[in-house]
C-alpha cells in the first residue's frame, strides 16, 4: 500500500477526483509509514489517527456525492505544532503548553481544513520557533531521514522529516530566519516563504513578528503551489496581511522562463558556501540557463548585515512577546531558548531601531537590483545537515558557527519580507540534500513558483526518496 | 499700515484676488510688525526680508497679469525651523547647524512655494523640536505674546507667538507629542495636526519618526483649511504618506453640525486639569450643543498609560537618530536635549515594543469609541502658560510636572495618529489662553475643521490679540 504515498499531491488529488484512490486508503497509508517509521525521525509530536480517519471518512462521502472540493480534499497533512489546532494539543515545542488545546483553530488551519485536508497530526517544532537547528524541543530533536545522526534544519524540522519521508503529503511550516527552507533544503523537499503580509499568521505562536511568515512545505513546487492557493489573502484577523490580488498558482507554473532574468548575487551568498552547495547551485542555475533564463551577477551593497539585523530583530522582538512568562517560569524553556529571551532584554532600543532602519535600506537595494532581473538565484543554505549537536563547521579553512551558517543566506528575505522558494538541486559526497532558492518581487509568488517548476520539470532531485 | 495684517488669511486673499491689497504691500506690512515686535517675543530666527520682498513682487506682477494662484498666492508665512528652506539657515534649534543651509526644500515648503506664498522668515523651535516648553533652542526660547515672561510652548513655539501676534498670517508647525496644538492652545491660537500620513515630513528634521507629523498654525479655522489643502497627499519622497481621497476643506466647513455625536473623554483629560481650563473646555462643548451636537461621555480604558508610552517612543527613535553626533559633539547640544538623548540609549528595545504595542492597543479602544460618536472633544492642554523655566505646578492641590502636563492630554494622538484641531475657547484668570481639541476619525480632517469653523462661527476667542 505504501507506493500510494509516493505518488504527489498533484497525482494524488486527480486519482481522488476520477475516485481511484479512497481517502480513507490514503490517509490509512501515511498513517502506517507514521506507525512504522516516525520513531526514528520524531516528525509528529501528536499524531491524530482519529481525527484522520474521520476526516477521510467525511471526504471519501462527500466525494461518492460527487462534492468534490478540489486538490486539497481528502490529501494528509501535517501541522507544525506552532499552529493552532482547535481541539488538538499544540506545545510550540514547549513543556509549558504540553497540555495547551486551542479553542480556535489558526487561520491557515481553518483555510485547509475548508479545503478538504485530512490532519494527520502536529509536527515537531524548536521550541517556540526559536533556533534555526531543531535541536530544541520539549519532544526532542526531529532527525534528518538521510542521515538519522543529523538534524533536519528547523524550526519547522518536523515538517521537513515528514515530508522527505512521505509521512504526510504536505505541511505546514513558518519562516522567521529561514524555517521553511532551512529544512526543506536540508531535507531535500520543496518550501515556500511567500510574501510577508500575502498569508495569514492569526493562531500561530509569534517568533519575531516583523519577520514571521507562514507558509507550506511538500515535494515538489506543483504541490506547493497547490498548497499555497487556498492560504494567501487578507485576514481580519491578521492585520498585516493585505489586500492584492491573488494568482492562479497552479496556472502560473505553466508557463515558460524564456528570457528570464535570473540576477546571482555571489558576494555574500556563496562566500561561506561549501565547495559542494556552490558547485551543485551553480550547476542548477545552468539548467536554468539551458531553459531560456539569462544570468548575470548583481550586488547587494550592504547584504553583510543582515545577519547582525536579523539577529537583532529576533532577541528584541522575542523578548517582548515572552516578557510576560520569562520572569515567572523562565525554568520550564530550554536551556538556549531562555538565553536567547534573557539576552534580547539588554538589546538597547536604539540598536532595533538601526536594525529596523537597515531592513528599510536593504529593501531598497534589493528592489533597484530586482528592476534589472526578474528573480535572484542562491543557495538556500552554504551547508547541508550535519550532525546534530554540531555547533562549529569548517569551511573553506576557516571555523563558522552552525547557528549563523544556518540562517546567513535564508534570514535577508525574511528582513525584506521577499517570497522565496527553495528547490533540491543535489546531493554533497555524504549523500545529504543541497537546495537552490529563488527569490522573487513582493507577491510574485507566480513567478517563482514557475522558474522552480521549470527546473523540477527537467530534474528529479525532488523525486529521491532516503532509505531508512 | 498694520490693520491688514489682523485680516484673516480668506480676507487677505480676496482683498489680493480683487487687486485691493498687492501682496507687496501685505508682506511689507508684516515686516514692520517683525521688526517692531519680534525682539520682545524671539519668534523669528531667522528673518528673509528680501525673500519675502522678491517673492512678493513675484506675486504682485502675477496677479496683475491675471494670474492669481489661489488663496495661498502672496500671503506671507513663516516656516518653522525644522523645515529645511532651500539656500536658507535651518537650523532646527541647534548649534550644530547655525550654519546648515539645505540644498532642497521640504516637500512642504516647496509646495506652499508652488501656491504662491511668500517667505517672512524661519521660526523658532525647540531644539531638534525635543521637548514641548520651547525652552531649548540655540536663539534661547520664544516669549508668550500674552505675557513675555511666560513660554510659548512647544516645539512649534516660534510659529505660535508669530501667528498669535500677527507676525505672519500663518506657519508651519510640527507636532510629535503636541507642538502644533500645545502652542497653539498656549498662544491663543488655531492649529490642527492631520493624520500621520496625511501630509510629507520629508525634509522636516525627525524627532520620533513614528510619530511626527506637519501642520499648519494660524488664527482661524478657516485660515487652517486654506494652509492644509496644499500640503496633504503621498509624497514619494516620504514613504509613510498614503494615497487617499482629498477633501476640499474650505468647502468642507460650510455643513452644519447638527446631529453630530460628541464624545468627551472626562477620565485622564480632565483628572489634571486646571479648574478654569476645564470650565472652559465644558462651556465651549455646551456651544456645541447649542449648535445641534449630541454630547455623552465615553471610555478609553487603557488611556492612563498614554504617557509612559510616548514617553518610551521620543526617547527611543531620537536616541536612534542622534545616535551618530551625541557620542562626538554632545556637548553642542543643549542640556536638557542632550541628557534625554542620552536617557533613550538605556531604554532597553522590549520596552520600545511594548510601548508599540500599547498604540495598537490604544488605537483600537479609540477606534472602538469612534463608533459611536464622530468626534472628541477635549482640552487641547490640562494648564495654560507658565512662567519660562516654571517646571511644577499645583493642580486641584497636588504637584504636577509642567513637562508632564504639556503633552498628557495631547500625545495620545501622535501614538494613534488621529487628527486634532486645536482652537481658542477662553481665557484664564490671568489672561492666559485656553485651547479646546476636536479630534477625528483617521483622514477625517474635514469633519474636525468643519466643528472647529462652526465654533468659531458664533465665539471671538480667535479673533483675540495680545497687546504688546
Amino acid at each position: 500500500m505504501s507506493e500510494i504515498t509516493e505518488l504527489s499531491i498533484a497525482q494524488q488529488a486527480a486519482a481522488i477526483k476520477a475516485r481511484k484512490i479512497s481517502p480513507v486508503e490514503l490517509a490509512k497509508a501515511y498513517l502506517a509509514r507514521i506507525d512504522a517509521y516516525n520513531d526514528k525521525v520524531n516528525a509528529f509530536v501528536t499524531p491524530t489517527p482519529e481525527i484522520a480517519l474521520k476526516e477521510a471518512k467525511a471526504s471519501e462521502a462527500a466525494i461518492m456525492r460527487g462534492r468534490w472540493q478540489g486538490p486539497l480534499h481528502g490529501i494528509p497533512i501535517g501541522h507544525k505544532d506552532l499552529y493552532s489546532t482547535k481541539g488538538v494539543r499544540t506545545t510550540a515545542g514547549s513543556r509549558l503548553l504540553k497540555r495547551h488545546v486551542p479553542k480556535e483553530d489558526a487561520t491557515v488551519v481553518a483555510r485547509y481544513k475548508a479545503a478538504g485536508t485530512v490532519l494527520l497530526g502536529k509536527l515537531n517544532t524548536h521550541e517556540f520557533a526559536y533556533g534555526p537547528t531543531n535541536a530544541e524541543s520539549c519532544f526532542g530533536p526531529s532527525r534528518n531521514p538521510w542521515d538519522l545522526s543529523r538534524f533536519t534544519g528547523g524550526s519547522s524540522g518536523g515538517s521537513g522529516a515528514a515530508v522527505a519521508l512521505d509521512l504526510c503529503a504536505g505541511a505546514t511550516g513558518s519562516d522567521t530566519g529561514g524555517s521553511i527552507r532551512i529544512p526543506s533544503s536540508a531535507c531535500g523537499i520543496t518550501g515556500i516563504k511567500p510574501t510577508y503580509g500575502r498569508a495569514s499568521r492569526a493562531g500561530i505562536f509569534p517568533l519575531c513578528w516583523s519577520m514571521d511568515h507562514p507558509g507550506p512545505m511538500a515535494h515538489s513546487v506543483e504541490d506547493c503551489a497547490i498548497l499555497l492557493q487556498p492560504i494567501v489573502g487578507q485576514d481580519p484577523r491578521d492585520p498585516t496581511t493585505v489586500d492584492r490580488p491573488i494568482a492562479d498558482y497552479r496556472a502560473a507554473l505553466r508557463g515558460s522562463i524564456k528570457g528570464l532574468r535570473i540576477g546571482l548575487p555571489k558576494h555574500y551568498f556563496y562566500s561561506r558556501a561549501l565547495p559542494a552547495v556552490e558547485k551543485a547551485v551553480l550547476k542548477a542555475v545552468d539548467v536554468l540557463k539551458s531553459l531560456g533564463a539569462s544570468v548575470r551577477v548583481v550586488n547587494i551593497p550592504h547584504i553583510d548585515h543582515a545577519a547582525a539585523a536579523a539577529v537583532t530583530m529576533y532577541l528584541c522582538e522575542a523578548s517582548a512577546y515572552h516578557d510576560d512568562v520569562i520572569g515567572t517560569k523562565g525554568d520550564a524553556f530550554t536551556e538556549q531558548v531562555r538565553l536567547f529571551v534573557e539576552l534580547g532584554n539588554y538589546v538597547p532600543a536604539k540598536d532595533y531601531l538601526h536594525a529596523q532602519r537597515f531592513r528599510t535600506l536593504l529593501g531598497r537595494e534589493i528592489a533597484e537590483v530586482m528592476e534589472t532581473v526578474d528573480v535572484l538565484a542562491l543557495p538556500t543554505l552554504p551547508i547541508t545537515a550535519l550532525k546534530l549537536g554540531q555547533e562549529t563547521i569548517d569551511i573553506r579553512g576557516k571555523q563558522d558557527g552552525v547557528f549563523g551558517s544556518l540562517i546567513r543566506n535564508t534570514e535577508p528575505f525574511n528582513l525584506t519580507g521577499l517570497p522565496v522558494v527553495s528547490v533540491p538541486c543535489g546531493f554533497d559526497g555524504d549523500g545529504m540534500p543541497i537546495g537552490l532558492s529563488i527569490a522573487g518581487r513582493p507577491f510574485d509568488e507566480a513567478r517563482i513558483l514557475r522558474v522552480g517548476h521549470a527546473y523540477q520539470r527537467v530534474t528529479d532531485w525532488h523525486r529521491r526518496r532516503p532509505k531508512l
